[in-house]
Parts: C-alpha cells; sequence; structure tokens
C-alpha cells in the first residue's frame, strides 16, 4: 500500500493566476496540453554534515506537507548505509521517504541526525513526527524517488548539498 | 548572445517592477534550504501528430510568459529534422527555443505545424508573435533546454507527447 496524493490531486485546474501559487503541482492545463513540476532540486546546507542531511530531509518532508502541523507523538529510528557520501545521502533519503510511503505512512516534524561514520558510511538519524493524515495535514507534492541526478554532497567547513528528487 | 531573464532584465532596467518574482521557481525556502523545480513534464495531445506538437510547443512558451500578451505582429518559420518522432520532436521545440533565446527573442502567440513528413521526419511550422519585452510581456520561467528523458511520441488515432523540459 502506497501513500498516493492522485486522488486528491485534482483541485488546480486553472491556467491562469499559477503566478501566486508556488507550491502549486499543476503549472499549467489547457484542453490538450499540461505541466507539471517532474523533478526539484533540493540545495540545503549547515556547519555540519550532519546539519545539511537533516535540512535536506526536512525539505523532502516540508514539500510533501506542512511540517509544522505535524506534532511530534512518535519517534522513529532510520539507520541507513552507503559507499560513499552520495549513496549515503541517496539510502538516508529514501529510507526516509520509505517510513513515509510504503512503511508506516510517517511524517515527522523534524529529523536529528546523531552521527555520520565517514569511514563505513553509515548513517543514524531520529525523527519526531506521527502518522500523516490528510485531516490534520495539507497536501503537498509526491515524492515518487530521489535521484543520483547531478547529486553534490560538499563536506568542507561549510557542507553543502544538491539532491534532485522525482515528483 | 543568449537570451536568458538576467539578459531581458537589463533591457528593462528603467522601469522599476523589475524584481517581479519569477513564477514558480522558488517553491520553499528556509535558512538553510532551499527547493526548486528542475525539471517540468510536458503532456500534449490532439486529434492529428501536428495537433499534438503544436500544442507541446505552446506549452513550452505558456510556461515562459502568459501567451495571451503577445501580439501576433511577426510571422516566423521553423523547419526541423530529426531521425524519428521523438528526436523530430526535440528539434523541433529545440529550434522554438532558440528562436526564443538565442536568436531574436521570438515569442509566438501560436505556432502551427504546417506539415510533419513521416518518411523523412522533418516538420514545418509556423508561428505569430512578436519580440519579447518585459513591458509588455508577465516573466514566467526559463525553459533551458529540452530533453530526451522518458519522451514518449504516440502517433494513433489519438495523438499524444510527453516531454521533460529543463527549467
Amino acid at each position: 500500500m502506497t501513500a498516493n496524493w492522485t486522488s486528491l490531486r485534482r483541485k488546480k485546474q486553472s491556467n491562469q493566476n499559477i503566478l501566486q501559487s508556488p507550491r502549486s503541482t499543476s503549472i499549467s492545463t489547457t484542453q490538450q496540453m499540461s505541466i507539471f513540476p517532474a523533478y526539484c532540486r533540493i540545495h540545503s546546507w549547515g556547519d555540519s554534515l550532519e546539519e545539511a542531511y537533516e535540512q535536506c530531509a526536512m525539505g523532502m518532508f516540508g514539500y510533501m506537507t506542512d511540517t509544522e502541523t505535524v506534532q511530534p507523538i512518535d519517534t522513529v529510528e532510520v539507520e541507513s548505509e552507503g559507499e560513499d557520501l552520495e549513496s549515503l545521502l541517496f539510502h538516508f533519503l529514501d529510507d526516509w521517504l520509505f517510513k513515509f510511503s510504503a512503511d508506516m505512512f510517517f511524517i515527522p516534524r523534524e529529523v536529528k541526525v546523531l552521527h555520520i561514520d565517514r569511514m563505513h558510511y553509515k548513517i543514524r538519524s531520529i525523527g519526531w513526527g506521527e502518522e500523516f493524515s490528510l485531516d490534520k495535514h495539507p497536501q503537498g507534492t509526491e515524492v515518487k524517488a530521489i535521484t543520483y541526478s547531478a547529486m553534490q554532497v560538499h563536506d568542507k567547513e561549510k557542507s553543502e548539498i544538491f539532491v534532485i528528487i522525482d515528483i
């Protein structure tokens, strides 16, 4: 079972006035044509790589709903592994997305990265949130997948991440 | 010389309202994170392939500005070639994008496909429009490139096209 926006998405059919609704999924629709954003680029940064990863995850969840509406009722831990910082980022985001979309509909209000093991490329993270419910949480955009396309992870004095997600 | 929004904005320096925010560019921004649409999917269809191609081009231009504000003052003809229907679509859109972004800042109000030669994969099209001007035409989203990613061209009873553009 997968959480899917499709049944709920058909709100905006207007092909005008999209200038004011940047969150809107449907950009333009006529009787013979429609345009939708297909991929988004998340850019996040922080004083540490941990912070940049956290911000990236919250960017993804913030795109799916208004995370301010989420109550930190439950705690979920996620441990991910990779072969380098890029695949670690991929699996970190993918594992969190799985918690939302295929596992338990968990949506976090906050994600904290506890530790990144740069030797073995492991990451431990924790999220505080609750089960997603359309009664409580506004519907944003469905994130279908993380991609490796043009991914960048900079682990320097100021850490910085670029990742493209399939929406 | 390339017409991007920056160079066009410079043309409009005398005007006050230059910082009108580009349509849908920034989705979400915090102090440590931002999300932008990176690619859009155009889906167009029609009773003929010609119609689906036309609609696809107008989808692209409609994303760049409100084409209702464009006056059909000038006429521009575009002939494109490909090796199959997909590359024909690519070059058709790319050639029209070139008319806008690198050639003459031409923005059409309407594009009409006169003929698609399915034997030699050639297409003849015509557009009615004018030179793009920020004084007259609202600034939408800059289209950077056409892509072959997940492209689909269905030339059946009801023609249908899917194409992803880099924005």
